[in-house]
């Protein structure tokens, strides 16, 4: 795989309260139909053209019924022209009553669209194992392109389920002399592991792309920002990441030949990689963001592999929370990563604060370490001297409320 | 591998309150020598004759001393004649003195014992990256062996971090016409993970057997039971099961030959898993064994990966602590397992409960399951259909004492 290479953040403009309507061409919307009691339950993202589409799915062998069926729809012919989301319910271990119901969701919001049943993706997240009320659904369909729905916000409000804010972000570049546009929004909160958790991303931009590289781009960057989170070791049976690209920037096609790939391969990365931070903030019961860097990998697996068995730890976690500069159980998490580290090259680090290296622990003042640790953004960083390859991985603690909110809800 | 065949219960007595010194030619014995506070923190095993011993260790790259010592002590000549632990710190991460201090206790132990340093089994728990007080430790070996502190009982409590209680359990069977003995204790409550966890096991036998035999059954017998058990998913960096046989019983030699093999190896096996089984249930903060069942894999790799994916979920632990019968959890983390399961012929059981098959929910009583999710003692049911085999996995709920635990315990 060739790496992209870092782009001068000048080139890019970061508009942290945009979201997937700023790309030309993009309206969204949600509302209340009636799954979940009071909250916003279905929503919507529409192209004014069909869009060139790519998507990642869960690993999970249990997939649920929207997957199939958005999955196969992007098969026809690579593209699509709407998104249709609901939460409160996942449809997921619903059978053959499963895929029909997804196959009705899309068939009679494409009949309000006046489009191709195939260029509209279903997604749903939520509760497994029962049927979606499909009946408030189909009611809602009928009603939720009507002008009083059509807000972003209420689109990014209406993805959610147990997360606690919204997660949206956009970029903005030049290509071609063009400004090209990517805006992103995200849900997650809880089954959040590496791997396409339970997590929905939808992307959007108005760059014109080659299928391909579309697919290519979408792949490399998901593999740096969305898998290299976690929030509680689950992978859902739902997530997905959709992105549109409907080519209304009118930019020369992109490919990876274009000079300016890079540009608009950095531009995905920043809005995946925010959104994918703001998911493992989020996370259940969290009060903190962990982010784990290690550098010095002989691999970018093996740099992965050291960050997500890091930010997986429970006991790392609870530490963190804790405010306890407990850097045996990091030491302890790189051990048990699969990696072949040797023990006597490894640093670690705590924020600023060096706790471990050439296999010896490092004489630090407990109370600077506890300091650093009660900022809500902390960070772990791992070299292990072993070669050139980097990896991030994202995470947050592990909290009394997670497991209250786990003890009691009904996924 | 050759499966041991199951043996009739009248053919092995079991005896739950005894430990190590059960088997003829054993005692044990334990004190306060100040590493804790106030608790027992050095503790023994001693055969009257060097018995034949074998040990598995963690799969943690960084193994802490006592471990580089005690398996290359076993290798000289495959015998052990003496066991001494320290609770209190891991001695895990101290570099060269680290090794050092563990040869030291090695050896002044051997002096005390008048036997060769290599007879000496060294083993240690707790604390990660901090020196052992070598003062306190010489002191307490010099008067250890004392008439006073010599107590099975003091053993199993010496050997202790956060567990709440003593684990022990011993077996009976006839071999040859002679009474053989196994008995066993242990200790271990977090950071606790398949393949060795923050685990200690130590076995005693009189049996006379064969090295390369009781290597063997050892292996098997700790992946059946001891690799079956998770806490918090973490892999310490100190675990270890050691076992000496010292012949005393004088059947003849046991090997895979012997008539009475695989009831040598049942009998292994229930003071295995019934330590396995109280590591679990001792879980940090927990108030549930959680055992998962599963059958019809088409390995037994596939059995125990769907098993220990299952037992290690933080959502199906949540969900058992707020007993919550939330099968879609315990469905998800089937289906992340790595094994290629058929959805439509997955069957999942909350005890007596049917709650998934054929793809689909079952109707169930809600307030019944919640009931029998109330008990102390959970099993989970899992049929695959896929083939013969089968294995057990077990584990705990997670719960708010956990995350209390664990934020402020500096492991």
């Amino acid at each position: 795989m060739r790496l992209v290479q870092a782009i001068s953040s000048e080139k890019i403009v970061v508009f942290e309260k945009e979201s997937v309507t700023l790309p030309l061409g993009f309206k969204a919307g949600g509302m209340h139909c009636g799954i979940k009691r009071k909250r916003l339950d279905l929503g919507y993202i529409v192209s004014e053209v069909p869009a060139t589409a790519a998507g990642v799915y869960t690993t999970n062998v249990f997939q649920a019924a929207p997957l199939l069926v958005t999955q196969e729809s992007i098969a026809k012919e690579q593209k699509l022209q709407a998104i249709l989301v609901n939460s409160g319910n996942a449809n997921a271990c619903t059978g053959e009553q499963g895929l029909m119901d997804a196959y009705e969701m899309q068939k009679n919001f494409a009949a309000e669209l006046h489009i191709d049943d195939h260029l509209v993706a279903v997604t749903s997240t939520g509760v497994i194992g029962e049927l979606l009320p499909m009946d408030k659904i189909n009611q809602g369909i009928k009603q939720i392109l009507q002008k009083e729905y059509e807000q972003e916000d209420n689109f990014k409000k209406a993805i959610l389920t147990t997360d606690t804010t919204v997660k949206n972000t956009a970029v903005q570049l030049k290509i071609d002399g063009k400004t090209v546009s990517i805006g992103g929004a995200a849900k997650g909160s809880g089954m959040i592991h590496p791997n396409m958790a339970t997590m929905l991303g939808f992307v959007t931009t108005d760059a014109n792309i080659a299928y391909d590289d579309l697919v290519s781009a979408l792949k490399d960057v998901t593999n740096q920002t969305f898998n290299m989170i976690t929030v509680d070791g689950d992978t859902s049976t739902n997530d997905m990441v959709l992105v549109m690209a409907n080519g209304l920037a009118k930019n020369n096609q992109l490919t990876k030949e274009h000079p300016d790939w890079d540009l608009f391969v950095s531009g995905l990365k920043i809005v995946c990689e925010s959104l994918a931070k703001k998911i493992a903030r989020d996370g259940e019961g969290a009060t903190k963001l962990i982010e784990v860097n290690v550098s010095g990998a002989y691999s970018l697996e093996a740099a992965r592999a050291v960050g997500k068995s890091i930010i997986s730890s429970n006991l790392v976690k609870t530490a963190i929370y804790g405010t306890d500069a407990n850097w045996g159980r990091i030491v302890t998490a790189i051990g048990y990563s699969g990696v072949p580290v040797d023990p006597n090259t490894v640093k670690v680090g705590i924020g600023p604060i060096t706790v471990f290296e050439n296999g010896l622990p490092c004489v630090f003042v407990e109370e600077e370490a506890k300091e650093y640790l009660e900022q809500e953004n902390v960070q772990i960083f791992v070299e292990l001297n072993q070669g050139d390859c980097s990896a991030a991985a994202w995470g947050c603690d592990l909290t009394y409320d997670y497991v209250k909110i786990n003890a009691s809800y009904r996924t």
